[in-house]
């Protein structure tokens, strides 16, 4: 009987391994050939691995490999002698004694975009067109590792802090956030959602771990073709029990930016200087309230306030200029929006119901999470609901948490892609997102 | 200006926290009323905490509360001595000095499950009905907590070997798996589809960063009514480049299945104990052909081979069998799966086409991951395409990976729910789904 262990150490080097050998070693390695530039004598030839590239220097004489066998795209594997070389990255380059092709492109295949550029001069229709070539582009692929740093640290921060990782489900009978920006479909003949946010399960959660959060897609169906529009997107969702009121809420997610920007640094040096990005650096974040948020940029920047309910995407950025301005923070809350702007599960100021305990967090001018404390009880939630005119009986499930008892409790969610967006100082959100979903794109 | 800063320690105790006070200590806490038991005298009062029950005590004399006031399903913050005390879980209970009630359930509202027992009898239809509060069980939520480390050691392990982790979207153009069992939608007046998997999209992402992973939803339209299918449900993938076969996908995972079971044993002991998991010990796992497996149980239970070219549930239940027997393994690996039985991405053992360089891998007698090599030559996928009667042009933007240049990979999609049913000796999936969509279950 054969068996399989586990993973054994191949003798093919990493990049890693590779910073660590001596000059004139030997060493073997793989990789996809990133770009060759032809020098006559010689060829460069740069290697593509997972965590950057490797320069290879293939000589016209080599006896084992002809420079015009090889083609951008190709995969190899390679021995070659190592040299410290200060021009190369990392520091090294590797002179090709054997190579062996391991696989081809398309006979003839020519790249659609100039991958193997530093800054890949195309147009973001064109990246996107593309994108399963586009993201091989270095500096494309640092976006995500990025944001990949930024869901892990999600995690970590809120484990340390005694929460439960949960899994909800994405089809679903009932409408969350209300509104008719939902995709539906058919259920074996019933109809049914796709989940515009976990919120009626991370609160039911709350009442059986206290503390949860998810990390998960959402759906909406909103017809915008905005740059800050996605139709499918990542939310970090979480929500806490026994919090003594939304500032708690705020402090989680304080906490979590502080951890964050810390763990980017340590852990995505790499991909930040690729990218060209500094880190904000923040021990504390400014709130202030929705109606003298308005207030202070109408005067200070002479705005004159239209809706005195929601903030329009000009007031956003008014309001970041102004606390960058006078705080010199990117970062500010906004706190106590108006009820009737939030929906029915949120909770109202006692002082004045007019707003809620809830807030958005705005970052360089742009709202990136929404939260704030929900109602826990059972007879509240009622009469909300039906001072909305909804029907409480088509939702049953989620009333069932407030009817058996439920913690005061709030929470918030970020909308992954837009944070990224914003910490990288994109213009658009969907320079930010692996494979977008919008009113035109549903491919690739 | 008011300045939110991160979290700050709250002066109620976790219980951590408690584990660590002195006896005869005054401690301040808060949880949810579990259980009351009235003695006359006095009370015993279980709060629900997130990691653990705490016993307090509650005398008739208190005068600062009353025992007729509370109620289970109320949230109190409280504050008494804490005594050691043997019999009380954690070995000490709290006497209280004063409580305070936080939050209340409904009004005359009667528990629908006997959620404070320690064994909740309910039928697992009762328990799906009530899922929001059935999870409130100590050994309910037991359950998704060793899920939820699971998910944490496969990210954890695959993070320590190299993958980056990706987010792919869940609405999409066109159909991976194959076959009919697909949700539809309405896409802004086009037809798209909800991912059976993430398939198209890992295999994209190897040319990006050679090694990717995924943890996601994923949607199966299949109108199978038994206690190992979902209609919508987790999947753990990874993908991987430069491999050598098939077998260091294998490897991967026996990685993974090594790391994990020391990782729940050290982070999940509390929950493996109070489900009296015993978890199985390994170090490397057998690996049998599709076609010998089938004839050693032929032989060796005088089975009778139906379909030579599909796995029955039977048939499966008793290659596990066969391995438990004849080698102590509880899992086994099952590969070189006939050729039709595989979808069109699947590469073909070159030594005999009718089969694939594929697996399952098998826990106590059921599927659990299905893997194996992908195809990465352009000429191959569109000859195989074809020879299928598919049409390319469907496939663009997954060809578009293989026309410029694709590593030789391979991945796998393990079943988190079916997983985590195993590992528990569960008998139906939706025990070990939080909350199960399948034909007749669209909430809560």
């Amino acid at each position: 009987m054969e068996f399989i262990s586990g993973v054994r150490k191949k003798d093919c080097c990493e990049l890693a391994d590779l910073l660590d050998v001596k000059s004139t070693e030997v060493v073997k390695l793989n990789g996809c050939i990133h770009s060759i530039r032809d020098m006559g004598e010689f060829a460069f030839i740069l290697l593509r691995k997972r965590d950057g590239l490797v320069q290879c220097i293939l000589e016209g004489a080599n006896p084992n490999c002809r420079i015009n066998e090889l083609k951008e795209g190709m995969t190899v594997e390679l021995e070659g002698v190592l040299y410290q070389e200060e021009r190369a990255p990392h520091g090294f380059e590797i002179k090709i004694e054997r190579l062996k092709i391991l696989s081809a492109p398309k006979e003839g295949a020519v790249f659609p975009l100039p991958i193997s550029k530093w800054k890949m001069k195309a147009s973001l229709e064109a990246k996107l067109e593309y994108r399963p070539i586009s993201l091989r582009n270095i500096r494309e692929r640092a976006i995500f590792k990025i944001q990949e740093g930024i869901v892990r640290a999600f995690r970590d921060y809120l484990y340390s802090q005694g929460f439960t990782e949960i899994r909800t489900p994405k089809i679903v009978a009932g409408n969350a956030e209300g509104g008719a920006n939902v995709f539906k479909l058919d259920y074996f003949g019933r109809k049914a959602f796709l989940a515009q946010s976990p919120q009626f399960y991370k609160q039911t959660m709350v009442g059986v771990y206290d503390r949860v959060f998810e990390t998960g897609p959402v759906f909406r169906a909103e017809k915008h073709n905005t740059g800050r529009h996605l139709n499918e997107y990542t939310s970090l969702d979480f929500e806490m029990g026994y919090i003594d009121g939304f500032e708690d809420v705020m402090a989680m997610e304080t906490g979590f930016l502080i951890y964050l920007f810390d763990f980017l640094r340590e852990k995505y040096a790499r991909e930040l200087s690729l990218l060209d990005v500094s880190l904000p650096v923040i021990d504390k974040i400014p709130a202030v309230r929705f109606d003298i948020a308005k207030q202070l940029v109408a005067e200070k920047y002479d705005y004159k306030i239209r809706d005195p309910y929601d903030l329009q995407p000009e007031e956003e950025q008014l309001i970041g200029r102004y606390f960058k301005e006078e705080y010199y923070s990117d970062f500010v809350f906004v706190t106590h929006y108006p009820s009737k702007k939030r929906p029915f599960y949120a909770m109202d100021d006692p002082q004045d119901p007019k707003y809620t305990l809830s807030f958005d967090l705005l970052y360089k001018g742009m709202e990136i999470t929404t939260g704030g404390q929900r109602i826990h009880d059972y007879d509240m939630q009622l009469a909300k609901m039906l001072a909305r005119g909804m029907n409480p009986e088509d939702f049953a499930s989620f009333l069932m948490i407030h009817k058996h008892g439920m913690p005061p409790h709030g929470g918030l969610g970020i909308g992954l892609e837009r944070f990224t967006m914003k910490l990288l100082d994109a213009v658009n959100v969907r320079e930010a997102t692996m494979f977008p979903r919008d009113l035109s794109r549903l491919e690739p």
